[in-house]
């Protein structure tokens, strides 16, 4: 399987950060990807004073756009995340599309982002967005696959209950600060990779060093052993990476990690 | 609280290994250490073939040994790992000793490494020892302490109900092999520190090339914020780092990883 990292650089302007989320993914299907993952956020400013203006229903402009490229490309699409609006509500949703253009996952964000530093930075998404409360995988031709945004991945619970449940590359729209980035972005994917012996995969927007909200980027692959196999580094950029799930196999014998959990002790799940 | 790691050389000498490990504890108190911690099986090279001899019961010629060395010397002792003889079968035991020498807590190796790679590496722990079934938290003057041998911690469900238990360090005597090591080692710790927001501590024998197991050392102290505290590199040496448990705190308010946890999504814990 081959698969782009497409380092979008996010504007204000929504229609046309949308226009060029399609052109970038057109270059990922020219470079011969077979699945092509967009940032977090791909149409919409970072900020709590942007989501609502920007929502929009499932069936509005942003979705049926990415649908449609998605089945004229004939590529598997994963649409970054969104704001969706629905029910009032405003969510941080990632869509998945296959090759025909049908909608295969979705994921709304779970955990979000509320800090109150005293003194230091506040920040809560909380304020305008709303949460989701399932957690998602999905089959595609080219494996099993896993799907949170950002915050989410910081839950080393829920990179698990994906690895049992079959996942075997774990896809991540995100966007770390400029403080949190440095510290934490490498070693999350790195160590998620390594625990639970399968591909992580996290895509950021390029850097603006003028934005309210300042990503890391950094958009990276990780393999299940834990090696770096791709790092964006923060400008605009369309990067590709070879994934083969027979390594999960290899890596998973020379070092038995979730077949040796010891689940007669202690035991991890999704509730009812 | 002021805390020693001991890298200790580790031979096939028994009564040399003990008589050395409580020289170097009477070191690291002599630095001002209130808790000294010893390498994973400081007093028996790491190997099948010398389990069965080295063992003894806990009131034998090692523990006695150490527990008396705390109370000399007034300090807690981590006194690593040995090979614990008990009703026949042999287990991975890391016993810790308060200031006066009573034990306060014992851990059996819970996880063995028992891995059989096709025209690879082939090591079956599980040929001698018997693996543990208890999950393990110590309070002391210093705080809360959660206590695991080595391949224990690549199991991200143990650090995180020992941190939901309230510990504020996890003490692992290990030793990585020159494979798992470089790889892993570092990533390891730093990853467990960050999503448990506490501090990891990592303690192995000093390098030894011509062992037949030889240790990648590199014992280490990790941050609440994934911060390298120290590396002791690969010689014999006594290492000291001052833990401030008040700065996991002020982690925790910073980046709220432990209390955003979606509880009402996903369970984890030990079983009754």
């Amino acid at each position: 399987m081959r698969l782009a990292l497409i380092q979008l650089f996010v504007t204000d302007d929504k229609t046309e950060n949308v226009r060029r989320a399609c052109e970038f993914l057109e270059q990922a299907k020219q470079g011969g990807a077979d699945i092509a993952v967009l940032p977090e956020m791909f149409c919409c400013p970072y900020s709590n004073s942007c989501f609502p203006s920007y929502a929009e229903p499932m069936d509005g402009f942003v979705q049926k756009t990415l649908s449609e490229t998605a089945a004229r490309l004939g590529m598997t699409v994963v649409a970054g995340s969104y704001p969706e609006l629905c029910g009032g509500k405003i969510y941080n949703t990632a869509c998945v599309y296959g090759a025909d253009g049908s909608l295969i996952a979705k994921h709304r964000k779970m955990h979000l982002f509320d800090i109150d530093v005293k003194g230091g930075q506040r920040f809560f998404e909380s304020e305008t967005l709303t949460p989701g409360s399932e957690i998602t995988t999905f089959e595609t031709p080219f494996g099993k696959f896993g799907l949170c945004i950002c915050f989410d991945m910081r839950f080393e619970e829920l990179s698990r209950i994906m690895a049992l449940d079959g996942a075997q590359v774990i896809i991540v729209p995100g966007a770390f600060n400029m403080t949190t980035g440095p510290a934490h972005w490498e070693l999350l994917f790195r160590q998620r990779a390594v625990d639970n012996q399968l591909f992580t995969v996290g895509v950021a927007p390029a850097r603006d060093e003028n934005g309210e909200y300042v990503s890391y980027a950094h958009s990276m692959a990780v393999s299940p052993w834990g090696e770096v196999l791709c790092d964006c580094g923060v400008d605009e950029c369309v990067k590709f990476i070879e994934i083969n799930t027979d390594s999960i196999d290899s890596v998973r014998k020379q070092l038995p990690i979730l077949s040796a959990r010891r689940t007669d002790v202690y035991e991890i799940g999704a509730k009812e």
